[in-house]
Parts: C-alpha cells; sequence; structure tokens
C-alpha cells in the first residue's frame, strides 16, 4: 500500500464531525468553529533524508519547510494566520538553531503569520509545522470543484525545483540553479485574488501532472491539455524541449497553484496578470471523463500519465 | 541548553500576533478568531526511544500518544474538538497501523474529538500530534493565574505511571501495574468541571514538583505542600513511605491535573468530588515567594526541588 492507500483504508472516517466541514482529502482541513466562520489548517512532515539531504544550510530548511507548509493554506485561497512547530533534533547547536529560526521567520513574514505553539524534542531529524488560516468569504478552494468546460491554469513556472534536485549535493553550481528547490514562493496572496472566481486549487508538491490528478479523481472529470502552453522554468531553456517538458510535468517541489475557473472569468484572471504575482497561465481545460478514467490528455489525445512519489511505495 | 532555555531564547517572539491571546509558554496556545471567541491549540511530539519503548504495543501507544496531547485541552479547561496526527513510520504493517488506529480512536472517543488531518511520512518512528479545542466561557486556565492564598489542589492519584516505567520492559508483570503508564486519562470533563472556579491549571507530565514549578515561575509565587496529603497510587502501596512519595512527587507520565483556586470555592470544589471523576485533592497553598524562588516548600518548611526530564540536558 502506498501513503494514499493507508489513508484512504485506516484514516478517512465514515461521518464528519462536529464542525468539520471537509475531512481528509484535500489540502487543508476546513473547520467551523461558529457558524459564520471556516478555518483551514494543514499539517506538514519533512523527513531528513527523505525530504531533504543531509547538512542543508539551516536557513534555507527552516524557510522551505514552512514555505511548503503555508502552500496548502495559499491553495485554499486561505489567510495563514497561525504556525505550530514540532521540532526533532539529535542534538542543538545553538549557531544552526538561530539560522534555522530566521530562516522560518522570513516564510512566515510572507503572510503575517504568528509562531504560537510546537514541541522541541530529542531524536533523529524531523521538522513537522500545523498551520491554521482562515478561508476566504466566498468559501475555501476544494478538489472536487472542477466542472466540465472550466479552464486550468497554472502559476508562474515549472520544473525549476525538480531540476534543481540534481545539483543540491554537487558543490559547483550556480545559486540560480537551486533558488526554486530552497525558495518556493507560497502564493498565499494569488489564491485569495483567484477564489472569488477558481472552482478548485491544489498547490503543486508533487508534479503538475499528480497533483491536477487529484483535481480530477476528486471532481469526476477528465483534462485536455495543451502542453505547448506550458510555463516552464527558465532554468530548463538548456535542455532539449522533450526532457524540459518532461521534467514541468512531472517535477515535484514547485509549489504553484493548479487550478480551474469558468471560461467567463477569462477577463477578471487575465487582469490578475496586471496586479498580482506571479503570472498565470491558462492551459486547458475540464472535459468529460471516460467511465473513470480521471486522467489529462494532451490536445493530440496522447494520455498523459503523472508519475508521482509515494510514500511507502 | 535544555529544552525550556532553547524555547525561550529562539521561539518566544516579542509580541503576539494577530489572534494570539497567549503564545508559546502554556499548556496550549490561546488563539481568538472573532471577538467572541477563544480556541486552544498544542503540539505534542513522541519519538521512538525516546518517549516510548521499541516494539510498543500499538493500540497502547496509539491511546497514550493522543491521550497526553488530549490532556494539554483538560489542563485549559478546554473542549477537545479535532485533531492532526503526523506520523512518521519506516515501513507500514496493516496489522500494526489498525491497532495503532484502534488505540487512538479510543482516546478521540472520550471527548468526541474528530481526527481532520495530518500528514504520512515515511522515517524514524515519531508521532506527532496537534489538537484544537474551544475554551470555556469563563476563559482557558493559564500556568500564570496562582494568587497568593489561593489552595493547591491534584487530580487523582500520583506515582502510577513512573512506577509502572521500571517494569516497561518486563515480560512477567501483571497488567495492572503498566496500565498507569499506557492507559492515562485526559482529565477533560473535570478540566471544564474547575475552569469558573480554579486561577491556574496545567497537566502532570513531567511530574508534580516539576509541573508545579511552571506555575509557581510563571504567577511569581511559592507553595507550601502538606505532603502526607499526597495521593498516592495504591500500585505503589507496597514501597516504603519515603520512596512512594519521592515518586508521586517527582514521576512523570500521570496526566493529572495541578490547579489552584481561592479558598473561598472551597465548597464548590468539594461537591465536585460527588458528580465529576476523578477525585481531587487539596495538597497545599500557594504563598508569597521570597525574592525570585519560585519553588514548593513542605509544612516543616523544607525545600522541595523537582527532578525532571529535560530534552537536551
Amino acid at each position: 500500500m502506498n501513503e494514499f492507500e493507508i489513508i484512504e483504508k485506516f484514516f478517512i472516517a465514515g461521518e464528519a464531525g462536529r464542525g468539520v466541514r471537509t475531512g481528509i482529502g484535500d489540502d487543508c482541513a476546513v473547520l467551523q468553529p461558529t457558524a459564520n466562520e471556516r478555518l483551514v489548517v494543514t499539517t506538514d512532515t519533512l523527513v531528513e533524508n527523505v525530504h531533504f539531504p543531509p547538512s542543508s544550510p539551516p536557513e534555507k530548511l527552516g524557510y522551505r519547510s514552512c514555505a511548503t507548509a503555508l502552500s496548502d493554506i495559499a491553495a485554499m485561497g486561505g489567510k495563514a494566520l497561525w504556525a505550530s512547530l514540532a521540532l526533532t533534533l539529535p542534538k542543538v547547536e545553538e549557531p544552526w538553531m538561530a539560522r534555522f529560526v530566521s530562516g522560518f521567520n522570513s516564510a512566515l513574514a510572507i503572510d503575517d503569520t504568528s509562531l504560537v505553539g510546537g514541541d522541541l524534542t530529542q531524536g533523529p531529524f524531523t521538522i513537522t509545522w500545523h498551520i491554521t488560516g482562515t478561508a476566504p468569504n466566498s468559501g475555501p478552494l476544494l478538489r472536487s470543484g472542477g466542472l466540465i468546460g472550466d479552464d486550468i491554469y497554472v502559476s508562474g513556472n515549472l520544473g525549476g525545483a525538480a531540476y534543481a534536485l540534481e545539483f543540491l549535493n554537487s558543490d559547483d553550481v550556480k545559486l540560480a540553479l537551486l533558488e526554486p528547490y530552497w525558495y518556493p514562493h507560497p502564493r498565499l496572496e494569488l489564491g485569495r485574488a483567484i477564489a472569488p472566481f477558481a472552482t478548485s486549487c491544489i498547490d503543486i508538491s508533487d508534479g503538475f501532472l499528480g497533483d491536477l490528478g487529484h483535481i480530477l479523481r476528486q471532481s469526476r472529470v477528465a483534462a485536455e491539455l495543451d502542453i505547448g502552453r506550458l510555463p516552464v522554468h527558465s532554468n530548463l531553456d538548456k535542455l532539449s524541449d522533450n526532457t524540459a517538458t518532461s521534467i514541468a510535468l512531472n517535477g515535484g517541489d514547485d509549489y504553484e497553484l493548479c487550478f480551474t475557473a469558468p471560461s467567463r472569468s477569462r477577463v477578471e484572471l487575465d487582469s490578475l496578470n496586471k496586479t498580482v504575482e506571479p503570472r498565470i497561465t491558462r492551459v486547458g481545460k475540464i472535459v468529460a471523463a471516460d467511465e473513470e478514467a480521471y486522467v489529462p490528455r494532451s490536445t493530440e489525445g496522447e494520455l498523459l500519465q503523472a508519475i508521482s512519489y509515494r510514500h511507502f511505495e
């Protein structure tokens, strides 16, 4: 069983509890403490040697671990209010800790998020962030809302982080190559800007095709992608078109947003490109699924199979 | 530096953020999403070989890991609404997972708490719970509210869990001896019952003296304890009085509540013993601190120094 199958089998309960609007299975859970309010919460664990290399630069690791968790709040269109950090370390060295804290404080500053608690324990190096945010008035962006005929958009450029992974342990490499991996930008402002228009949204952590696949399965639809429109990161310019496209389609760790919106919202969404960073690009449309094949195809009809990393597989 | 010093130095920010009523340094953070509302949140990590022995029975470990996190909500007088679980495992075995889930579901059932999310990752065995609760109308019970003249109470019996630790890896031991360690009972109902009267509260995870010490330091007071009144767990009956008292004073893992309340509330608190489990016992009173010595003394004037476990010390 891979992680998704284990979660499906053991952790998804039959009925939602009190105040639970959306439980396990989206970027965040959606909670309702009082009648007119929604909170979104997410938990993200990073383990040394699994999610990041040993001897990772502490400020980069502090930033990245926190930014990737904030990205789940962005994918709901939310505002990230409060963070808790569970940090397990074999030993504590003050200079390391100061750099790590400085790194995650830069990430928390993006959305003016407060560190409100956590736990510090001795053991194998593991970082777990728990972030609580408020959902937008128009409602949090779920994965399950994509409709046939919707446009599919992606933010920023893809493939830069996956390409950086190749050079992560190399000594002689330009920093700009590593930048997309260590400094993903959680798209919080953009998430809130698209929230009034978008019908579904996910952040791209496992790869564009794999994460779009979550939207398709949970919305019970398929997709037609115009691969030529895919925004590929400029760090991949020297690669062949085929290789670059493949990395952009399947590479993880970009933390851009992939979302769907009805075509009547094109004018409003296009105009966001003048006011909100980064650019969003329309890359395809939602189509009806043949039976239960919730997979994307190219405009030429080629089936685009995702190659995603899964724990325990 | 031990864990408390590290937290003090690196993690306690100068000013509270938006909606943060109480940040790092209590059993829970206290958050205020809207004007008339308070949430309490807590994060608890357990690491194999540090917090629990390898090959721990999975249903016991599932129960205990969750119950000890819920105990922080009890210490605020709160109602535990939502839980997230970050679970890191070297490998997944279905029978193990089924027993682990069944264990924590028993703990979640105590306060009808919903599992709303989490993260499942591959790596060294670590369990992190994040619980969100609502605070009582009379306000969450902080550690900092103890006042000179207040009575000091403790719930249930002490020392049973610490005594069990001696036998945890032994094959031939009566299950009743291990029960207090594996099945701590988060005192959620009691926490809510005392909330209208109590001025401060903490759950006893590191030992009665050590945890009472947190109340004393954060309330800037001292304490006089009537050691003879201390409720000692019946599993310690065969030990000498001195040994049993020392375990009850310093042993951790009991997860009973220690709280303070003004003496005018004695009648109401005594009457709780007829309606709410477990019994509460008055064991001393809050007195003025000499300079900055926020430590408890016995009624005979003996200084009672806590012996607590601290990570990284």
